[in-house]
């Protein structure tokens, strides 16, 4: 699967969050960025919509400005949505959208200060993804990221890689399958390779009594 | 009361609805319009606050593109409504939006082509009005605008013209009032003006047999 990060902002350089996200995504395989401000000609429609061809997931990341994204996104889709090209291109793919904002996510709520959730405020893009056929995935909101500590970055940034490689959906099990490959892959060698190796054995072990256990639920149930 | 229209259009000149209402609203007292693709050079922020202050109804008038507006009313939402400026200086005016559409309104409707409502999509407008204090007026949207017939064309303007004047949730009695007032500014004479004459004080006329009645009816239900 290969999934392509549209990011608009327009001051990305300056954004802790947007620095933060891009070094998170530069180390996954199949996932590239596009930063559409960066762009200093005119988008060329046929290139763009070519472009998105060849991924499979589509994420559009953005801070949030005025309960939606900032102008030069709604202007990239305006140009490279076209009805020839929708109508056929998109059609299977996934939309996802990664917002960061500046008030807490929990003020997303009727009687709180921002009044909607975000389900309602996104709409306009999850219509967009009804009409080009395409699956729109649940929301990652990014609130606050500055005040958060340490772990709670590294917490945003592992569920954030999740986020764009992991299929849709996906099972308790797969969830362990995707955390257990990464790992394997950081290759780490010496003491800390060695305490790893032994975590991921310890996953593994784990994942088989939860299946013998599953299949003798199974055998009670049938008998 | 004074109104602001907002138009965002990129082809406003070839649009035949954004004509229509153009020489509709030129006729209006008290109603100013300003086409935000037109200015040539980069909006002055105090200027266009400035300007905003004098009126106490906005109009966001624009054609509906992915369930939003064009991107240029972004922006300049974007760079006009600043904290300290939003904060004060909006608090208490009304926000319309006028949506012209080539889909039919029936379609915004679960199961229907579009899912959604015009409502559910305008959140982000609501949400925008509700942080700004100001009063979020009904959407009202233009559908399919030229396979209208003459008649059905000349309702859009009357019912656009009181959308853009009148108080809102008014009476039925202030609507009367409006059409009155209207029809009597129109002062057109000869055999044409004796007939308007003549519907002027048909609908005076019964306002009062209705006064009557509702008075009629007060008092049996105080007895």
């Amino acid at each position: 699967m290969k999934t392509l990060i549209i990011v608009s902002h327009p001051e990305e350089d300056s954004s802790m969050v947007q620095q933060f996200l891009k070094a998170g995504a530069d180390t996954l395989k199949n996932v590239d960025r596009y930063h559409l401000e960066s762009t200093n000609k005119p988008w060329s429609v046929s290139d763009e919509q070519n472009k998105l061809k060849e991924y499979d997931r589509l994420i559009f990341q953005f801070p949030m400005y005025w309960y939606s994204a900032p102008h030069t996104l709604k202007k990239w889709i305006d140009v490279v949505f076209t009805h020839s090209f929708y109508k056929k291109e998109l059609s299977g793919k996934e939309l996802g959208i990664v917002v960061s904002m500046g008030v807490s996510e929990s003020e997303f709520e009727v009687g709180k200060s921002e009044s909607f959730t975000l389900s309602e405020l996104f709409r306009p893009f999850e219509a967009l993804a009804n009409k080009c056929h395409m699956t729109f995935l649940p929301i990652f909101p990014i609130s606050l990221f500055v005040y958060k500590t340490d772990l709670e970055q590294k917490r945003v940034l592992v569920e954030y890689q999740r986020y764009l490689t992991m299929p849709n959906q996906s099972t308790f099990q797969a969830k362990e399958q995707w955390f257990v490959e990464r790992l394997e892959a950081l290759e780490i060698k010496g003491e800390y390779g060695e305490l790893l190796m032994m975590a991921i054995e310890e996953i593994k072990t784990n994942r088989q009594h939860l299946d013998d256990l599953n299949l003798a639920l199974k055998e009670m149930k049938s008998d």
